[in-house]
């Protein structure tokens, strides 16, 4: 990946595939005297589709920022292209939730004060009041919504409205222990992060380390995700393992898996905040 | 692990775990002036298990190897182990189980044509004759048994006969396209190696290349595992996995699972033959 | 990557980096009516220097392909481009040299005897006659030219003779214990792929295994690069590690290292055999 | 690793190979009625070296744990062993010397405060004041040093004081960019970690990643290793990698070490503190 300091611009788009696209983009950005710092594509030849990700510098590009989506709208049109539009100096502000185990959590707190991703955090949601202390020094605001069945839609609802008045753009679940309902997920469409502590499609679901050492695996792993309404389906952004043995207790795979979480979870984030991530029925093209 | 150019003899052990077992044991090979060249146990805390491998050479030793068995089956008996006594100069012999795919085969004739593993490779069988003249010059016999339906009870017959005729130890599964019965299954226990194309138990069943690319997975797998009545369900031995991404076509994970499968399996292999799995419950413990 | 089974054209270029050049490839083939498959760039901002691969369909391309080359120079020279173009239906001609280790050698017959590369292997030369017997039932010729150190000069004369006369596109050193001239190498300027058993640049020279068991190192690799005047120093293609601890003899290290050796140098003849890898100072860009 | 809750004592001890080494030690633990729970043990063949840990729970045990070490001297006398004996209930304490980046101190902060290994921090040294505010509120003292050339000797002088003073039992290196002279070295065998960033012995010294970005390897690492004399020379503990590509510039290599370093460093000190390491020569044994 390039590193400059200078604003630019991100197209995100997909469509039919068709001849012409590579050009059209980048004649457009070339016709406006814009420098193409990366670009990237992909086709899907079974479903016809074609996905590309193009950043170019702002400085000395002749559209206005504020003008810049008019401008390309026609060239979108044509194609039938769904797209998205990004500027780099615009910091996307994210929510943490989580609940008692905080490895996830402030290994993003830590990765935030150490600048390795470009955003805000003025949120970190809980169903337990464990982890106040620690987070607040970080910054955020912690808000301790407690979940039980009864309550659960309407302190969702309150949640809601929380992300809602901040601003959040991106809900990232660091070891989250409560579903989400799908009227929560829908709200954030490939907008909530999840970190699933198995190698999806292995072991979904509850207590997954405990599985894994039931079947006897010689590798485990940890799978980041979008959330949606179906219980860790959603499409995977990042995977990563660590190999174990007979020698290794449940409690072992459990400590292993921490380090993986973090990992995982940290690059989809650190991915999806640099707009390097399309999704397309239940899959992710990465353009990393 | 130690290489040796003398004669050892190597136990394998388990039994409820107690206090003395180590002592027992490594008392025997002491007052024998037996010279350990390996040792290793694991004790399952859960289970109340101890297993124990431990290897020593029959040079100087005091009992002669035909009496062996029956000087330590007091030690066996009085802490009631389940147990095996193997020579490592006894050679064992091996069967290999193909289809079409070439792959798995063509990697463990060489290695074994190289000396990676000490064993005799004096039989392939396959339920289709392309692979014969393939086969035929690294030495060993390949006989064809078509498969079908209503044959398939009989031909089995015939295989088991065949192995059995040929004294055969292990029988290997390399990408063998062919679900084998209860029957045979159980005449060969934690004696038949099946290598099977994803990291289980993610995609088992068929085409699991194609499920791995369907559901967008980032990394897919190759797992070893002896055969059991239930499909894909055996003691796993060994696994390994390779990063993939949205660019990779199905095509692409067929070819990239190759690499795996041949390794995967070869190495599966290699540790049974040096006496270096024990099997408890749906589980293996490697001794490496 | 994408598999279509018409015939494509592939596009390696670089030069200093500068706008237009992606709307100037792209509009090229979109002119032409050119359905690009796979396109994909590289700016090294450091050196200024723009990096390109890009594919596309001849099947209704409006260029034919004999005039194609004259057709794309005008944009070529216009910003100064190092370029080459090929035809995916042009199959290379390999020659794989070897010394008295099998393995990288018999991985490459049976790999292309699967068909996982497009090439043929019409030649194998070795400074041992001792795998004449394995290579020829394979179908290459197998040439025998001892070396010593009086007739190494004109031995490597005459093998470049061979390798002219047989029309080699690609020399392999498959474990090839011979360190060849500058006067061999500068015949085939990146045209020649070595396989080093160490993690480059750890390791150089030779008994690497020995030295890496010396020094007590947790994990131990393999290095494709393409060989250059000065040993073990030309660009790397490709490198893969294996994890290794104190149970590992040297023996076991060997051991291990072959797979990696394998795979590793596998993939380095399978990325220069698609024209996915560009060479510039002594660093590789690698289109995968 | 098996965990109980009972305190247990650990055994680690190395000498010439001979008969009879393992009965000894595990005939002393029955014939006193104790419960092994780990034991492992590796012969170095060419060094003709025997090593082994041994662990085994004190409850029951017929031994004081005052009168052990008296009581097992006979034994290590006889063989001529080097010993060492712990028990799992002495919580080690641990200084971390850190500079200016903090990933590797937060992270061994955090693991700690997690209870992901037994031991206590009571200090922090800096030859920077910048990380004071961060380090207090986990606890530990944070001590200044500024280092020049001329005050150098004087303020290592003082900085082994104030270790000894707190009762140190093991120095962690967490990217503290001195170079420590031989004295300081000399005052901790064995029992300072450092953490260098690269897959040693590729690219010692100075800016390692600068180093690997040149050279264009396809994979970067990061070495934990005990400290001694010589600069990035000493016994390795651990290592692991991740791959790179043309398209990381040196940040991004920069950013994917630093997960890497943090993760090595942590395996390494927790073997450490759990006692699992053994130095022979200039390697060494890793029971894990």
């Amino acid at each position: 990946m390039m590193t400059r300091n200078t604003t630019s611009a991100v197209l995100l788009l997909s469509c039919q595939d068709q001849k012409g696209l590579v050009a059209a983009t980048s004649d457009f950005i070339y016709r406006n005297d814009g420098n193409i710092v990366h670009a990237d594509q992909h086709v899907d030849a079974e479903a016809g589709l074609f996905l590309q990700r193009i950043e170019w510098e702002l400085e000395g590009f002749r559209i206005d920022r504020d003008e810049l989506a008019d401008a390309f709208r026609p060239i979108a049109e044509k194609f039938r292209m769904q797209w998205e539009l990004h500027f780099s100096d615009n910091v996307p502000r994210v929510a943490i939730l989580v609940s008692k185990l905080e490895h996830c959590l402030s290994d993003l707190l830590l990765r935030q004060r150490m600048g390795e991703y470009e955003a805000e955090v003025p949120l970190v949601i809980s169903n337990h009041p464990d982890l106040q202390q620690f987070v607040e020094p970080f910054g955020p605001e912690y808000h301790f919504f407690p979940i039980t069945k009864e309550m659960k839609a309407e302190q969702e609802r309150k949640q809601i409205e929380l992300l809602e008045a901040r601003g959040i753009d991106l809900v990232v679940l660091a070891r989250y222990m409560q579903i989400l309902s799908g009227q929560f997920v829908r709200h954030f469409p490939n907008r909530i992060i999840n970190i699933h502590h198995s190698f999806l499609p292995a072991f979904p679901g509850g207590r997954p380390y405990h599985q894994a050492h039931e079947r006897g695996v010689k590798i485990i792993g940890a799978t980041s995700h979008y959330a949606t309404e179906e219980l860790d389906q959603g499409p995977i952004i990042e995977q990563d393992v660590v190999r174990v043995s007979h020698r290794d207790s449940v409690q072992d795979l459990i400590r292993k898996g921490k380090d993986l979480e973090k990992v995982v979870l940290a690059r989809a984030v650190s991915l999806h905040l640099s707009h390097r991530i399309l999704v397309y029925g239940n899959k992710t093209v990465v353009f990393d």
